[in-house]
Order: C-alpha cells, then structure tokens, then sequence
C-alpha cells in the first residue's frame, strides 16, 4: 500500500510517498517559492541503490499547479514511482492546529473540514493553507482516502493545570485561549523509539526538539503531560528567530514607545531568537561564529543552552522521575556541543552525558549517557512523515 | 538611631519607624487613597505593652500632605515617638526601579536622582512617584540623609545569559530591555535569614515570595542568579490578579480580535491570575471557595501550585543542588495548604514536606520538612521595612 505524506507551507510543498506497512520512502520532494516566478522542485527518488535528485526551476503558480507537478514526477513513465495516481491508497496532510476537537488522526470528512476551517483563527498562517491543499488534493486523487494529522494531536492529553493560562475564564470558555504545543507528530515519534529503546511503556520522558523551531515536551507513560510552545509556536525555548518565553511587559512597552502590534509580533517571530542576538538563524553559522571568537554567538548559545536547562528542571520536578531525555531535530541530532552545554552540571538531577558518546556519529538512536547515569540521554533522529504515514496506515486497519 | 522607612504607591503611602541598629519598630503607618475626599490614615504606635492604633478619616489632597500628617503624628506631643523631625537621621526610601545602575542602597544625590529619573520609561508606574516622594521627604526632612533602596537591587547579580531574553541586541543595548527582578529586598532578606539558620554562607536556596504579588528566586551563596519576574513585574508565578507567565501569541491574538494595547495590558495586569480564574484575588477568599466545593476555584489553585512547582524544578536544575526552599510574604506564610500542594510528589527533588509541622503555627523562622529531607523547607515572615532600615543603617556605616 502506498500512503503519501503532504506537508504544505505559505509558499511551499513538502510530500514523502512511502511503501507501508514496510515504512520504505519511495521518493521525497520540496516544492519552494511556490507563487513566485522562480519556483524550485527538487524531487528525490530513494528506490534505487543510492538517491537520485531532480531539481527543476520553474514558476509554479500555486499549490494545486505544485500538486499537479509532484503527480507528474511519481508517475513519470522514466522516473516515475507509481503507474498511476490510483496507487496511492492514502493521503496523510499535516494539519497544524487541531484545537481541542482532534486527539488522533483522523480521517477528512466534510465535517471534519468544517472543524479545521473553524479553526482558522487560532492558526491564520497555517490552517487556511493545509485546508486548501486538502481540497487541491482531493481532486487531484479521488480515490485516495485523505487523513488529517494534527500538530496539536499527540498534546491534548495535558492536564487542564498544565494548558490553562491565568487568565479570565471567559477567555478559555469563549475564544479557545489555552496552550495546545505544537510538533507534537515530531514528540510522539521520538517518544515511541525511546520507550521501546528502554522496554519501559510507563517512562518519564523530556524529549527535547531542537530544529528551526524548537519545544520540549514532558512525556509520562507514552502520553504528553507539558510542552512549551503554548497557544502560538512562539513561546518556551530560544529558536532561530523566535524569542520564545518573554515577559509580556515588554511587549506593552514596546506598543507604548510607537510599535504597531505587526511590527512587535514581526520582531518576536522573525527577528529574534539566534538570529536577533547574533544575526544568524542557523546553528551551523553560530557554531562557527563562536569558534572565530564571537562573544555574541557564545552568549546566544550560553541563552539557548539555559532556557532548555531550565525546561529540563521543570519537567523533572512535575514528572518527578526522569527516565531519558531525547535529542531530537537538526540541532539536537547534529550538535554535539549545544548537547554537552544543555547536559553539563546536571548532576543534582543524575544526567551524566558521555563527552566521548556524544561526540561520535552514527545515523541511528545513539545513546550518550555515562555507564553510570540514571537519566539516558537519546539522540533520536526525527521523521514527522514517517509518522503521519504510520498513524495514517494505523487509522485505515483500525489499529 | 531612627530611621523612617517610606514606601510608596500611586496613592498610598507606608512608613515604618526604626529605633537602630536595635531593630525596634516604634510606629508604623499606612495612608490610602491620597487625592480622594476620604483618604484614611492608620498610624500604630508600637513602643507601648501592646500597639495602639489611632485611625483618620480626612481629605488628604497629595503624597506631601500625606507626609506632613505622618510627621504630625510622629512627633505629636500625646502620642509620638519623637519630639522633633531632626531625630530622624535616615529615609530609607523604597525606589522600585534602579535600572543597571543601582545594585545596592545608596545616598541620595543630585546625580542618584537624575537616573532615577532616567529610569521612568521603565517603571512608568513606580518611580515617579517613589521621585516625587524623596523630594517631598527632603523638603519635610532637611537634615535626614535620603536613601534609596531598589526593588531590583539584589538582582544585579544575575548572569547575562539569565537576564537577557532572545531580542535583536539593539533592544538590549539601546532601549534596556532585559529581566530585572523585583521583589528583591524581601527576597534579600529572607534569604540571608535562610543562610543564618543553615549555617551555610554558600547554600543554594530557593526564595518563593508568595503575596498579592508573586515570584521565585534562585539564591546561590547569597546572590540572585535567577528570578521569575522579568522586565516588568508581570511575568513568572500566577499571582492574585496578574497572569504570570503566558505565550506572547495570546497577546497578538488578542490585538487582532479588536482589543487595544492598554484594554490587553489591563487584561493581563489586574484582571489575571487568581482574579481571572476564580473571581477572588485573595488567596483567603479562594480557600473558602475551595472548601465549598468550587472547581474553578480548585482549578485555580492546582494551576497555581503547578507554575510554582515547574519553577523550583527550572532552578533546582541550574543551581545543581538544593539546600533549602522558603516561603515567605502573606501566603507563603500563612496558607499552609497552598505550600502542601507545592511540596507534593517532590521526592525526585529530595523534597519532603512534614505535614504535621506544615499546619503548626508559630511567628518566626519555622522548619517543615522531615527529619529526612535532605532539603529543608522553611516559612520565613518577610519583612521589607526593616530591612530597609538595616540596608540604610550599614550604608550610614559603610558596613
């Protein structure tokens, strides 16, 4: 059975065909600068013996022209993974926001579309483009069953103390202002390879997602019980160019010395994090910056390294356990260094990181505690569309 | 040696007479409502068997008049404790705001006044009146020296990478925006209490001030390294009718649905926290609530144990070790059940709460942990005034 996996941005398409239950990629692709006169696919075959890349520049219109394209490179009659759009039993979208009405993926139906349309408010910059791209696509595969999988899903087993903000009653009962967490596709797969890694289905687990954006989550038995990212993917760790956790005053102040609101909430989301304070969104460029005697990029990363410390803190006391943490995303899998900064003096909450496992490469889950350290310390490799696909397969056999 | 220790507010004024260095509280005052048709002052005279209090209900038409019925009262010739204003050798003066400049009590001169009123844009609520009052007191008193002590002072001690959020460094740089902390002197104070009874000048501490206002400081060898408020004192803790921590998102959210800058600062200042979620601001009001069964009203207290539950845990993790939490100000001191829910499923922390010696009352430095929690829990009563008047005494004795 083939199940396509479609994440859809702005101006952008990403799309993963895999061959299931057996979990083989068949080919991947990313649409960018859809919209735009210079449109770029780079579509990846992976059938054969090592992948074969196709870039193609190009304008594409708008997501149903970049759908359409996507359609023609898998069914190519040279390059081609399937024979025809019928192959493909399944469609798994990535969905940001699911509000408090999905738990699970869930198979689209017109009311199931009705509910992420009522959702546009909470996730304007996302919702409307995944529900466009659902309606593209159910024409362009008429046949494929189409799933939604929310990024919100795997968080909605969070206690009401933990997702309510103080703030008048009315504000939740009324406009649905709660902390939902986001990346939770990205969580539960990390989370599910280290309960099985451990053999322990009740671990208390922080697993730590360090990417362009990044969050931690305080996972118990397998379920989601915090995470910080809150109403909006702004809040909790520094990111590449979002601040994450900061006072509200500040932005009051900044409102009543002439910001409009769009300039604060530009400066917050695109303007900060790494890139505020060192001019750099990119971890690798920090990494270098600090290596060429940067003060600026070793105070960002001492920032970055600090407010995921403390999340660590915070999640141990509430699990009041500590089974493993989990590095997971580009910067959790590839930094060895921002992991020994997070991981260092951790003693008190028996974290031991192995400088000598840390820094070895390999591709898999790599372990990289001391022989001695109660927590584990997980480098897990993320694949959000290995997951929708999974929990797509998963919804279709009722499993 | 006297010293007077004024606080002020918008319209309050609170003072407090010290005989030094003996500690001896001689009379204490509060004066509400200045401005109005029916100020009140409520002066307690504390040098007799038990205190007496004379009360006045009477226009008082601004903070000067305030200060000239304090006086009046201070050296009245029935009931006062002095015969002339010239036996008042210090003001110890709360500024809530020192900015950068200000890390200890210090004189007051023409150049300390300019950078308080330097400070203005950044606690445009506080320090123009707590300005306003130190020239009245120098005018009222012309041979006392002035002292400022600030809110912010004891924060000054922590580290860069603590007190910056992840902004574009110009916001830093230019326009001074970074955590400050507040609450300083109280935290100063309980914790050197703290330091007294372990007999340990290094101890790792934290400091939970738990009053209508809230925050959490993390204390390493006497000196803040963290602290839960930030720029402003909105963030961090749930609080009576502030909201603490929140996703900034909300913020943006909330702008968008048509509410304005100050409706959203209103919103999160005095309609938040317990206010917003139970209706009550007072911790009293919501324990009554509580025992009669209401769920919005339990509610509220679980999500605010919880914010103070995840901050003992962020701290713990970057103190890397826990020698003793305290509890401190109206509800740290008084609400035996709120510290219990706090203290709860803490083991991983070495945290113990002795729930027998939890619900024992007694007015001083109490110890409510087990006899085998390795860290201790103690309930120290806060005392801002009198260490403002110790502060300003060791300033007059380069002590």
């Amino acid at each position: 059975m083939h199940i396509l996996v479609i994440n859809s941005g702005s101006s952008s398409l990403k799309y993963q065909l895999f061959a299931m239950p057996a979990e083989q990629p068949l080919c991947s692709g990313l649409i960018e600068r859809i919209g735009t006169e210079d449109s770029v696919i780079r579509h990846k075959i992976l059938t054969g013996q090592s992948p074969q890349t196709i870039e193609r520049k190009e304008s594409i219109v708008d997501h149903a022209a970049g759908l359409q394209q996507m359609l023609n490179l898998l069914s190519d009659s040279d390059v081609g993974v399937i024979r025809s759009r019928d192959e493909i039993t399944a469609i798994g979208h990535r969905v940001v926001h699911g509000g408090e009405y999905f738990a699970n993926a869930t198979l689209i139906t017109p009311t199931v579309k009705e509910t992420i349309k009522s959702l546009f408010s909470l996730a304007p910059l996302h919702n409307p483009i995944n529900y466009e791209c659902i309606e593209m696509a159910e024409k362009t595969f008429p046949n494929a069953k189409q799933i939604a999988v929310f990024d919100t899903a795997f968080h909605q087993t969070m206690p009401e103390y933990a997702f309510r903000y103080a703030l008048p009653d009315a504000l939740y009962r009324d406009e649905s202002i709660r902390a939902y967490g986001f990346h939770g596709t990205s969580h539960k797969y990390v989370s599910q390879k280290a309960i099985s890694w451990l053999n322990k289905p009740d671990a208390s687990l922080i697993s730590i997602h360090l990417g362009n954006g990044c969050s931690i989550t305080a996972i118990q038995g397998g379920k989601s019980i915090d995470t910080s990212m809150g109403f909006g993917p702004l809040s909790g760790l520094v990111m590449g160019s979002r601040s994450g956790d900061i006072d509200p005053s500040v932005i009051f102040h900044l409102l009543a010395n002439g910001y409009s609101s769009d300039e604060v909430s530009n400066l917050l989301n695109k303007q900060s994090g790494m890139q505020g304070l060192t001019g750099f969104s990119d971890m690798r460029d920090i990494g270098k910056a600090v290596n060429s005697g940067s003060a600026a990029a070793a105070l960002a990363c001492e920032i970055y390294a600090y407010r995921v410390r403390k999340y660590i803190g915070a999640y141990a006391a509430i699990l009041n356990r500590l089974d493993a943490l989990i590095f997971t995303a580009g910067v959790g899998e590839n930094d060895s260094s921002m992991r020994q900064r997070i991981c260092s003096n951790l003693d008190f909450l028996n974290i031991h990181l192995d400088p000598q496992k840390n820094s070895a490469l390999s591709g898999e889950i790599r372990a990289i505690h001391t022989d001695d350290s109660p927590v584990r310390i997980l480098v897990i490799p993320t694949n959000e569309e290995l997951e929708i696909a999974n929990q797509s397969f998963a919804l279709l056999h009722n499993d």
